[in-house]
C-alpha cells in the first residue's frame, strides 16, 4: 500500500482539475496582467473570472475579493491592514488563533496598540462571555477563526459579530480551515473581513484572498504597482490564481460529499480509538467533519508521528504550520488540557480521497505503535 | 507568424525545464515543509536545495536566502523590516526605483521616518553628487536598484554602497532586473540586502527572495507560523521555490548566451530605429543587454503599443506594472524628459528565445504604424 495521507489541514495535493485549469498559464507564454497587449489582457480576464469563482464559492461580490499569496498573507494584511487605519485602541483574537494572526496583532503593540486573548472553553469555543468583558474596554477590531486547524472546533461567528458590532468594533475571521468542508458565507456571516487559502482545499500553493467589505478602510501591506485597486500590489501569480478559482468552484460542489465521506471516516476512526485509551480533544464540539484531535497518555506525539511515518502514514503532531517547534499545542494549552498530555496530541485530518481501507490499517498501525513505545518505556524504566 | 513577445522584464514564460523540475510537486500529494512524515520531509529537502541552487546563482550562501513569494514582497520587506528596527532617520531611494521600493519607504513616513529621492541625470543613472549631498543628514537605510526595469540602466552599486557604508547607512539594492541579465553577486556587491525574482527569469511567478546579510537586523512582514527562520512566516510554495532554483541555475549557465544574443538583437533593431525619429533613453548609459526604451515625437505611446498589438507584436508602455495609468512614465521624468515625448515612449524587452527575423518584421511594423499614426492626426488636424 501506498503512503496513506492523513494530513490534509496541513496541506492538500492538487486536484487534477486544478492543475488542467492552471496548465495553459504554465505551459505559454502569457502576459502580466497589467500589460496593454494581448497576452496582458487575457492574463488579466483570466483572473477576473478566477474572481468570480472564489466569490461564488464564499458568498461574496468578485469586488469584494483581494488576492493574495496565502492565507498568512491575508490574515497579517487583514490584522495590520486594519488596524492601521484605526484608532489605537486594542485587538482582540482568540486564544486559539493561527500564529499568523495572533503575532501580528502583537506586533501592533509595538506601535501602540493593545493586543488581547479571548478565552476558549474545554471543547475549544471562544467564550462569548469573556469576549463580552473583554468588549468592555475600547476595541476597534476582533478576529475569531471559522474553525480550528487543530481540534476542528467550528466557532459562533453569527454570536461574536452581533457582540463586536454592538461596540462597534469590526470583526475578521480566518476561514482558511472552514473553507471547502462546511459552508462558508461572507454575506452571511456579515465579518468585515474573512481570510480564505488555496492549497487547502486541492488548489495551488501560492494564492489566497482577503474577502473584504468594501467600507473597510484598509492599509496595504505590500505596496508597489497598485494591483487590486492599489489594495494588493504585486504581479497577480495568474497559475495559481486560475487554480485557486478552479478549486473554490470544486470545493463548492464537492461539499456534501466530502463532508458526509470524511465524517464517515472519523466516525470509523473514532469508534476505534474508543476501544484503546485515547483521549480525543473537543469531540463533543460541533467540528469540521474531517478532523480529529488526540492523544495517548504517556506517549510523546511527535515520536508516534515519526513510528506513524515509518508504517506508512502521514499525520500531524500538534498544528503542521508549528510542527518544527517541540511546544505542546497552543490550542491545547487555551483548552486547560495539561501540558503534558497535550505534547501526546496527534492530528487526523482526512480527504475526500482517503478509504475506508486505509483508516481501518490506521487504526492497527496505531494500536500496535503504540504498544511498541509503551513496551520501550516499561524496559527503559 | 504567431505573436512575437518583446516584453520579458514585465514577465516570461516558464522555461520547460523549469516546469519539468516543478511538476512532480503538482502531481502528486506533497506535505507541508514543516511536517514530521516522509511527505513533510521530502518538500523540506526540495526546498532546502533550491534554496542552495538560488544562493550560486548570486553569489551568496544559502543561508542568506529568505524566500517570498514575489520580488515585490521582497522589497517592502527589505524597507519596512529593516527601517523598522533602526532609527527613526531618512530613507534614500533613487528616483527611478520600482513603485515597490518607493512606496514602502514613503509610508513609513507615517511611522516617523523620511523618505528622500536620489536624483538621476539624463542617462538615467543615479547621481552620486547628489547621494553624498543627502548622505549629509543622518540616513539608516539606502535603496537604489541594480538596473532599471524600463531604460536598463544598469547603476553604480559599489559606488553607492561605498557612499552609504562611510556614513553607517545600510544598502538594499533591487536586483530584479538584473538577474539572468548581467552578472549578480550579492558577495562583490557588499549589499547588506538584494532582491531577487523568479518570474523574471522564465521561472514561475510566486517565488522571489530576500537575500540578506546575516548581521543585519530585519523584522518580518509576515508572522505566523515562524518558517524562513522566523523571518518569513506561510507555508513554503514549493514547486515555485523549486522553479526559482531551476530558474537560477539555467540562469547562470545561459547568462553569456543570453547577453550576446540579446544584444545583438538590440543592436539590429536600435540601428533600425536610428534611421527613423525615433528618440532612444538613456543609449548611451551601460544598459541591460535586452532592453530598449525609446519613443517617436507626437505619437503616444499607448496608442503605439495597441496597433503593435494589432500588427502581432506584444511591447509595454511604459513600465509593465504601471501601465493601467496613463501617467506618463516616472522613470523618464526624473531623467528630465519632456512629459509630452515621456507619453510617447514604448519598451522592447527581448528573451533569449526571440529571433532576428522578429526584430526585421517588428522594424517594419513600426515603420508602418508610426506611419497610419500621423496620418491620422494629420487628417484629425
Amino acid at each position: 500500500m501506498a503512503n496513506a495521507y492523513f494530513d490534509h489541514n496541513s496541506t492538500s495535493a492538487l486536484k487534477p482539475q486544478v492543475l488542467e485549469a492552471m496548465m495553459p498559464y504554465m505551459t505559454k507564454q502569457h502576459g502580466n496582467p497589467a500589460s496593454q497587449h494581448s497576452f496582458g489582457r487575457h492574463a488579466h480576464e483570466a483572473i477576473e473570472q478566477a474572481r468570480h469563482q472564489v466569490a461564488k464559492a464564499v458568498g461574496a461580490q468578485a469586488s469584494q475579493v483581494v488576492f493574495t499569496a496565502s492565507g498568512t498573507e491575508a490574515n497579517n494584511f487583514a490584522i495590520t491592514g486594519i488596524a492601521s487605519n484605526l484608532k489605537q485602541t486594542q485587538i482582540l483574537t482568540s486564544s486559539i488563533e493561527h500564529p499568523c494572526v495572533t503575532n501580528p496583532a502583537k506586533a501592533m503593540q509595538w506601535r501602540g496598540w493593545e493586543a488581547k486573548s479571548i478565552q476558549v472553553d474545554d471543547s475549544g469555543n471562544v467564550d462569548l462571555r469573556d469576549l463580552q468583558t473583554l468588549l468592555e474596554a475600547p476595541t476597534d477590531l476582533v478576529s475569531v477563526m471559522m474553525a480550528n486547524n487543530e481540534t476542528g472546533a467550528i466557532q459562533n461567528i453569527g454570536r461574536v459579530v452581533e457582540l463586536a458590532t454592538r461596540k462597534k468594533a469590526l470583526v475578521h475571521t480566518d476561514a482558511v480551515q472552514a473553507l471547502g468542508k462546511i459552508n462558508v458565507n461572507f454575506n452571511d456571516l456579515n465579518v468585515h473581513a474573512m481570510t480564505v487559502s488555496s492549497h487547502k482545499i486541492g488548489g495551488p500553493l501560492g494564492a489566497g484572498a482577503l474577502v473584504l467589505n468594501k467600507r473597510v478602510d484598509i492599509q496595504p501591506l505590500l505596496y508597489g504597482g497598485g494591483q487590486e485597486r492599489g489594495l494588493r500590489s504585486g504581479t497577480e501569480n495568474i497559475a495559481a490564481i486560475v487554480g485557486f478559482g478552479t478549486a473554490c468552484e470544486l470545493a463548492k460542489q464537492g461539499l456534501k460529499d466530502f463532508s458526509s465521506h470524511t465524517l464517515m471516516l472519523r466516525q470509523l476512526l473514532e469508534i476505534g480509538l474508543q476501544r484503546t485509551d485515547a483521549i480525543i480533544f473537543g469531540q463533543h464540539a460541533n467540528r469540521l467533519p474531517n478532523t480529529s484531535f488526540f492523544a495517548f497518555k504517556n506517549i510523546d506525539g511527535e515520536t508516534l508521528v515519526t513510528a506513524l511515518d515509518k508504517l506508512g502514514f502521514a499525520v500531524a503532531s500538534g498544528s503542521a504550520c508549528s510542527s518544527a517547534s517541540s511546544e505542546p499545542s497552543h490550542v491545547l494549552l487555551a483548552m486547560g488540557v495539561d501540558p503534558d498530555l497535550a505534547r501526546g496530541a496527534i492530528r487526523v485530518s482526512f480527504s475526500a480521497d482517503n478509504t475506508k481501507k486505509q483508516v481501518e490499517k490506521f487504526l492497527q498501525a496505531i494500536k500496535q505503535a503504540v504498544k511498541d513505545l509503551r513496551q520501550l518505556t516499561s524496559v527503559a524504566a
